[in-house]
């Protein structure tokens, strides 16, 4: 059975609070090679078939919301 | 400055509960060839090095909840 792996992530031009709020506690842990965080979601789909055309009409639909995400569909095996 | 990418999923032992209603939405919405739905996090960190053993404190200390989830590490560039 095909696994589909569909990330999730923010328009690079929206400001992503968790990020920079995980970004800082990390340099305060003391990892101060960090720079940035960007945070979003990534969906693992079990699928009887891996269609392309159906995969982005679930994302467009229900899995993001692309007036603020971005989204990348990958069929991993 | 290097890409680095963390993926935190629960365990497959434990029950996902958002997963399983993003599953049974698909199936009312009429994508039948969605059999299950599993959700996690993904991390994208600008780091100025990526030293393995420094991302994977910083997954132990802070990004992940180690109990109950698995992360996966990997360099983009």
């Amino acid at each position: 059975m095909p696994l589909v792996r569909v990330v999730v992530t923010l328009k690079p031009s929206l400001l992503d609070s968790a990020g920079r709020t995980v970004s800082d506690s990390l340099v305060k842990l003391g990892f101060d090679e960090v720079e940035g965080v960007r945070i979003g979601k990534v969906i693992e789909l079990h699928v009887t078939q891996a269609d392309p055309s159906r995969l982005q009409a679930m994302c467009d639909k229900l899995l993001a919301n692309p007036v603020i995400e971005d989204y990348q569909i990958e069929v991993v095996d």
